[in-house]
Order: C-alpha cells, then sequence, then structure tokens
C-alpha cells in the first residue's frame, strides 16, 4: 500500500506552487512557478535515489532500476502544469502518487523485476499552448520536436523561448527514455463515479477532440451613428455562432460536447461596433462520426452567419485527437488490483484528454480515475478525498507492481 | 474665408501622431502620442499669438483677444483624442478648423468685439476612460474635478496619472475660462448628409445616450467533461443578452441603437467553460422615453437569461446623458452662415455625442456638420473631402464672426 498521508501532505505542500487565493493553482505551463514545481519535483525524485532526465520538450523521467534492465521501464505519472484556474489535483495526483509509489517500494524494501518510472509531461493542459497534451504527442511520434517548439502562446512566446527562460529544456532527445507501458492516475474531472459511490473509475478510452481556432471580419463602427440593419458586427456574429455550437453539441445528446473557451474583440472599445473577433472551439465526443457531423454543421453555420451578417468568419481546425482505447490487458490489470484491494469500481470513458491518450498510440497504456467533487474541474473549487486520492495511489501500486513482475 | 489647403496640410501633418499602418490615428486621450499632439498644438497657436492655459483636466484653451475685453469669449473647438481604431477627422477636424480660423483672421488683420477660443478637450473618446466627453461634462458641472481625476483605464491608471505621465494637469481650475458660447465643427460620422448631397448640416441636438457595465457570473469547469445542460457558460450568456440588445435596439427602429463594444473573458482558456464575462453596452436615442423603455428590456433580457442559465447578470449604468437641443439662435446663426456662403444644407440630429452636448448645458451652444465617406467613423477608413472640410472651416468662421460681432 502507498502512504497516503504522505501524499496527501505533498499535494499540499506543491499546491503552494502558483497556489491562489481561492484554494486553487494557477500554474500555466512552463511558467516561473512551473518550473519552481518542477524543481522540488527533481530534488524529491532524486532524494528518492532515481535517475532524473529531462528532454527536449521538458519532460521530466524519474528512473527507479529493475532486476532486469533488458526490460523497458513500467511508467506513470502526469502533468504538473493547471489551468489559470486550475485545482490541486488534475495532473498533479497522478504525478505525486507516482513519487509516493517510488517512497513506499523503497520503504518496504521492494525490488521489482522491470524498472519504473514516473514522468511529469510537459504541457498537458494546453491552455498556454496549443495543443493540450503536447509533449506525450510528441513522445508518440504524433509531432516533431521542433513543430512543438516553435507552438507560440498568446503573447508569441514560443515553446522553445519558454523552455529557456525556466531552464527546462533538457538535452535528451524526445523519445530517448524508452517506455514498456504507461498508466495514468487522475482525477474524473466528471461526475459519475461520485454518484455512483465508487471509488476507482478502470478507464477503457478516451473520447475524440477537435480543436478550432477562429476569426470574425466585420467592420468597426460608430457605436451612435451607425443604423442597426448598417453594421457588421463581428460579436454579434460569434454570439449567433456559440449558441449554434451549443445547439450542435446538444443534437448529439448526451456524449457531445462544444466549447467557445476563447473570444476576444480586437481593439474593444465602448462605443464602437466590434469589426474583428478571434475565438477558439473546443469539440468532443467518443464517437469519430459524431465529431465529422459537428465539424460539418459548425461549418454550416458559420457560412450562414457569414453570408446573412455580410462579414467573414474563418474557422480553421487546428488539432483532432481520434477517439482512443486502451490496453486490454492493462485495463484486466487495474481492474484485478481494483478488486483486490476491495474497491467499488465500474468501466468508465474519459472526457478530458490525458497523457495516457498519447501514449496508448505507442506503447501498451490505460487509466485509473477517482471521483472528485461535483465532477467539478478546470475551477478552483476542484476537490477529492484523502481516502480517494490514498486508494487510486495503491490502485496504482498494485497495477505497477503486477505490469512490473509480469 | 479659410485657407482649405492650410487647414488640409495641418490635417495630415498631425495625423502622423499615432499614425496607423492603415491610414487611421490610433491616439488614446492621454497617451504619449496624445501628449504629442497636444505640444503641437500649443506651439501652433502660440505661433498665432494666442494665449495657451491649461486647466486640471488637460484642456487647452487658446484665447484671441477681442476689442470689448469685458465680454466672454466665442469658443469653438473639438477634440484631439481618437479611438484606437480612429481616423483622421473625428474631433481633430473641429480643432485645427478653430485654429484655421485664428489663423486666417490673423493674416486678415480682423479683430472682433468679443474674444475668440478655440478649445481641445481632454476625453472626448470615451475609449480609454469612462465616460466619454468627460472634460467637458466636468466644465459644465456635470461631475466634479476630483471625481474625474479618480476614474481609472482598464489597467488601473488614473486620469490623474495620466495627465501627470504626460505633464498636461494643468494649474487653472476647470471652468476658470469663461466662455460666452461654443460652437462646433465635426464630420457627421453618419451616413445622411452624403446621401441627400448636402455639404453642411446644421445640428439641432445629440441623442441621449447611456452606458453600462455588466458581469456575468457562472461557473468554470471543464470542456471535455461537464455535459452540456450542466454548465453555467458566461459566455453563451452574454451570446443571448448581445442578441437581445440586438433586438431591443431593432424594436425601436429606426432611431435607436444598441452596441457591446467590450467584451472579456476573465483567465479565458480553450479548454474551460467561461465563468466570468465583463462586457459593456452603449445604448442610444433622440427620446428620454424610448432609453426608459430600452433599459428596462435590457434588465428584463439579463433577468430571464440569468434564471434560465443559472448564472449572476450584473448590469449598472455608469453615464446616462439626456437628449440636448442646441442654442436656437446659434442654429440660426450656421443656417444664414451656410446660406450666405451658399452651401447645401439640411438640418440634422447628431448620432454621436459631443463636446457642445455637454456645453450645452451651461452656455448656448451648437454644432456644424459636414459629411463623411459611406457614414464611416470610429474606423481607420474614416474619410472627408478637403472641399467638404473647408466649406465647414468657412461656414464656422462665419457663424463666429456673426456671434463676436453680434
Ligand atoms: N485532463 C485534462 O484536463 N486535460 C486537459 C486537456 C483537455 O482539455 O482534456
Ligand atoms: N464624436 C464622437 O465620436 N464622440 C465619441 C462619443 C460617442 O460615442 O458618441
Amino acid at each position: 500500500r502507498a502512504d497516503g498521508t504522505r501524499l496527501w501532505s505533498t499535494i499540499l505542500e506543491t499546491a503552494a506552487f502558483g497556489g491562489t487565493p481561492a484554494g486553487g493553482i494557477n500554474r500555466l505551463t512552463l511558467s516561473p512557478e512551473d518550473g519552481r514545481v518542477r524543481d522540488w519535483f527533481r530534488d524529491a525524485c532524486e532524494a528518492a535515489e532515481l535517475t532524473v532526465s529531462v528532454d527536449a520538450l521538458g519532460t521530466q523521467y524519474a528512473l527507479r532500476p529493475g532486476r532486469d534492465m533488458s526490460r523497458k521501464p513500467i511508467a506513470f505519472g502526469s502533468h504538473l502544469d493547471t489551468q489559470p484556474t486550475g485545482g490541486k489535483f488534475d495532473g498533479v495526483l497522478g504525478v505525486l502518487a507516482g513519487l509516493e509509489v517510488m517512497r513506499s517500494l523503497n520503504d518496504a524494501n521492494i525490488e521489482t523485476e522491470a524498472p519504473l518510472m514516473v514522468v511529469n509531461w510537459t504541457n498537458e493542459e494546453g491552455s498556454r499552448f496549443a495543443p493540450a497534451m503536447m509533449a506525450s504527442a510528441a513522445y508518440a511520434g504524433e509531432f516533431t520536436t521542433d513543430a512543438i517548439l516553435a507552438k507560440r502562446d498568446a503573447a508569441g512566446t514560443t515553446v522553445a523561448e519558454a523552455l529557456d527562460a525556466i531552464g527546462y529544456r533538457g538535452g535528451e532527445a524526445v523519445g530517448a527514455q524508452e517506455i514498456g507501458a504507461f498508466v495514468e492516475l487522475h482525477i474524473e474531472q466528471g461526475p459519475i463515479l461520485e454518484a455512483e459511490g465508487k471509488t476507482i473509475g478502470v478507464v477503457e478510452g478516451g473520447q475524440g477532440i477537435m480543436w478550432f481556432d477562429g476569426v470574425i471580419t466585420g467592420f468597426e463602427s460608430h457605436a451612435g451613428t451607425t443604423p442597426m440593419p448598417r453594421r457588421r458586427d463581428a460579436l454579434l456574429a460569434l454570439s449567433e455562432f456559440a449558441l449554434a455550437a451549443e445547439r450542435i453539441a446538444l443534437a448529439h445528446a448526451p456524449s457531445a460536447v462544444a466549447t467557445i473557451g476563447e473570444a476576444a474583440i480586437l481593439a474593444p472599445s465602448r462605443n464602437v461596433v466590434p469589426g474583428r473577433v478571434a475565438f477558439t472551439v473546443d469539440v468532443r465526443d467518443p464517437r469519430s462520426e459524431t465529431l465529422d457531423a459537428m465539424e460539418a454543421a459548425l461549418q454550416e453555420a458559420a457560412a450562414e452567419i457569414a453570408a446573412r451578417r455580410k462579414l467573414e468568419i474563418a474557422l480553421n481546425r487546428i488539432w483532432r485527437k481520434e477517439p482512443v482505447p486502451f490496453d486490454a490487458a492493462i485495463v484486466a490489470a487495474i481492474d484485478q488490483a481494483a478488486e483486490g484491494l476491495g474497491h467499488a469500481r465500474r468501466r468508465i470513458i474519459s472526457g478530458a484528454g490525458h497523457d495516457a491518450c498519447n501514449l496508448a498510440g505507442k506503447v501498451p497504456a490505460a487509466m485509473i480515475f477517482v471521483p472528485c467533487k461535483d465532477g467539478i474541474s478546470h475551477n478552483e473549487a476542484e476537490s477529492a478525498t484523502q481516502s480517494d486520492c490514498a486508494a487510486g495511489a495503491d490502485v496504482l501500486l498494485q497495477t505497477v507492481l503486477r505490469l512490473a513482475n509480469a
């Protein structure tokens, strides 16, 4: 068993890096706060006698030797970056529970056949740099390292510059650290486990995700003198588009979701009819065909609004992540570990994207979920109990032992 | 007659202060660019032997003596600040035509009975600090100087700090410079004169204006895991409110207008359902009762959306400017001056707010409009012809002579 009390105190301790008055964390990837929590993580890993390395995208790998060093390590972990209005558990739980697995094995003097590795993936959240789960995607070969290094945040800073700024542009090539299998513990970020009174979610896969960048180009004009019918108001066009996106998601209920998470008027002024608006769209569903249908419907809505309001709407898909099935053998190992520990459990599909979804494209991978209060995540109010976190860490530990000693 | 060629060249010369690649001007009030154009204006006035003073809100007054110094000066002018996407004529024409009136009278060695004064009012646009026409409102006694000095821009800078930063916090009390009457030349900023082939608009009054600050408080949640019906999406609520505001304005067609000019998501992120949105509303109509009805309808729409979407919408009116009738005698003087010069003209109501609308609360005031291309204003494409600008300056000169020698 993992030491749930020690795990809980590391969660509280590291929450201070970027901690907010409302009890959440604002620790955008590659920010100074992210740099400080990385330093803390490296020191804690080294204190646990792990060998830490950093790759060219800043991902941290901490290795614990096994008896059979010819085997690839069984890896686990998640991410330490957060949303601007992030909570204390999203990603953090998976990395710190991974550290706790190492510490508990050390305490119990347990050696495994395969080596073990805990990983902190760079930029899982995708809030500062798109897409989300960037470094694990590069690890899995979905993007080249150079393509990722060149991505820019809203201020124009590249990933390369941001890595350099906090000293986390590692020397190792992305993918140089080999991994045999990947297990990720995470809060559910949805309401199902809590509603059904289950402690463990045995995650069978992740739904598909599409991200779009949109720009609406109307015409700036005077708020006092321009008659309503002559306006080409970019914000009104966005308003219609946002409501259309909601309707399109509801048309594929209950599974589909669509979100306009960013929307900004260029050169906003109280007495100027908005001429240009930039926005983003996040669309998800567990079925590939539903993603296709939703994309077509969004483009159709954009074209209709643009024609009627006499303005331009450009809607460009910048990312598509297909629905991911997890590895049946690892899913079964998680299920058995949870059963062995006596935890109420159920099979579940992840609504959020996770690094494990990218790893699954390269190595056997799966995930363990624990409940979070009211299904709330990406919010400072995000909350999980100490006992559920401990239960998740126990299942992670038992799963890892099964995989490493198999 | 005024020298239309010289006027045109000063318009082009000063357009360099804050000039944009697209041929417009971005010269927000009390910005460094505004400081530079003020210095230019002071120097030009002093070269024309005017006595320049600056009041505690930065307004510049340039006096030309009259034969009867016991009379209050006949004042004219406008503003040199612009919108972020401003053009070369809005405000600028009125100030530079005022300077041209002084220069032309000097050239012709004409002395007037009453003294004359050209004024550059601080923050007419209202884009950086609300409300618009701030300094002329303080001059007319609608606000105290201290209340205005304490207003803040989006970055938290006060008017007092911004004045100090460009060295334009003058020693003179607001209102210390007495004015006998005020005449303002301006581009129409609407399409009527151009459409009807008139050169001069004889402005009989200005419509009423209300400004609101709004905040929508929903709940941040995960874009991938939060089912559509559980969301409390602040941006979707804003979208419905913006479309409701459009419908409310159209219900009072053709006169009423409503505009959401600013709208910003707090802590925006692609994969976070927006939890908080701040926005502004600008509402106008020539009739007071229509303003009342629109305000009630907007509050009703906000309450309905808030209740249905289970979030909070706060909509606070921060400014109301009643419809303003201009002084009949000055309106008649403008009409006669335009007739004497042989210009096609018509009576008109101003859709935009102007410093003259504030002055009208204290002294006899009225305005002269000239056409602008396609009615476009608050846009870098704003355009007026050299001959229309010259015609406006001529009417201004003749009107001022009538008033000063009466
Ligand atoms: N787990 C998580 O919140 N990941 C961020 C990427 C996403 O939006 O799903
Ligand atoms: N003339 C002008 O554009 N003034 C700005 C204030 C307003 O919005 O009407």
